[in-house]
């Protein structure tokens, strides 16, 4: 069976117990070096994920199906948001061979640290899909309240401002959740584009009062 | 400091690390029977919540407060989605003395049973909020996807077709996820008028291709 599992954002205490006992329990174990090493697994077992991505997913899946083994793909976050879940679906691989194991997306990181309940917002990726960003501008231009997984955030911000967004209006963004180094930053969009952003961020707009 | 926190869909393996990490370390832990039975915890930190669920948390967090202990209160799924965090707001708690963590919701369960993305799909809850009904239906009017929390699956439905909704149109309905008596049927409005679901659903329309 091909597992795809949800490792959260990065912290290993976000990991559900049925992400490591999923991988406990297989012979190939998936993901960036970050995500490996989360888990307590024998190096034997670990396939790192690099730079080509696709090509790298579509090679161990293509060598292990048929073989009657567990392979377990770590995905950050929630595999059913932004996630591998796509990318892997993309490659041919069918619903019905796969198992989705959800993680804790960044998004809810960021509505537990800011104790905000996400229903009351619209929700959007900008995250390989920039042809969002104009739903998003429409959005913000409406006073709605919106969570966003931004592309590159100062491009984000800079895009917005550039189509008749008031520069003063406030945003909050946050940044390395769960890491050390996390920082929520809450400011108008012109201050915020004089700062410097990890591409681990994710953004807040409440509608104007 | 008082905890929220998200405790998953039903399944003690959906919890997370640092919900039994707090839990462990918490001198009071608040919760029903089926969430505080996920625990092992000793008996006499246990407060059950029963069917006043407001006044029994005001009881408890009042009681409790300037104490300095540790009080989690478990919240099913992700007490920023439809969870306990805004009825603990609404109780007059202050955002900074409280610390809330993530759990899984059952909107992420079935999106990884469905093996769908949940950022393609418009999310509602009727959960308490009848009012959204109404842009429930505009979103099923306009073909949108949606994954909406029922307030009660028979009665949304009947709701959706008494104002306009085409009784041939598909739902899905999710029930019990994570639960020995899951359940997913995929069929007609009005086919799935005719069964019995639990208060546990969540439902899912796929926009007509």
């Amino acid at each position: 069976m091909l597992y795809v599992i949800g490792i959260g954002p990065g912290d290993k205490r976000y990991l559900t117990l049925m992400a490591i006992e999923v991988v406990k329990n297989s012979d190939v174990v998936v993901g960036s070096r970050r995500a490996l090493d989360l888990f307590d697994i024998e190096e034997d077992k670990k396939y790192y994920l690099t730079k080509n991505l696709r090509e790298e997913l579509k090679e161990i899946i293509n060598s292990t199906k048929d073989k009657n083994i567990n392979v377990s793909i770590l995905s950050t976050g929630d595999p059913c948001f932004s996630g591998l879940l796509k990318t892997i679906l993309s490659l041919g691989v069918k619903k019905e061979d796969i198992e989705v194991i959800s993680g804790i997306s960044s998004i809810q990181i960021a509505a537990a640290r800011l104790k905000i309940s996400w229903e009351d917002y619209e929700i959007i990726t900008l995250h390989g899909r920039e042809e969002n960003r104009r739903k998003l501008l429409n959005l913000i231009k409406n006073n709605q309240k919106v969570i966003f997984l931004p592309s590159n955030v100062k491009e984000d911000m800079e895009y917005l401002i550039n189509n008749g967004v008031n520069p003063g209006k406030e945003m909050i963004v946050c940044e390395n959740l769960t890491y050390e180094n996390e920082r929520i930053v809450r400011d108008s969009l012109k201050n915020l584009l004089k700062m410097d952003f990890s591409y681990l961020c994710i953004c807040i707009l409440e509608g104007d009062k």
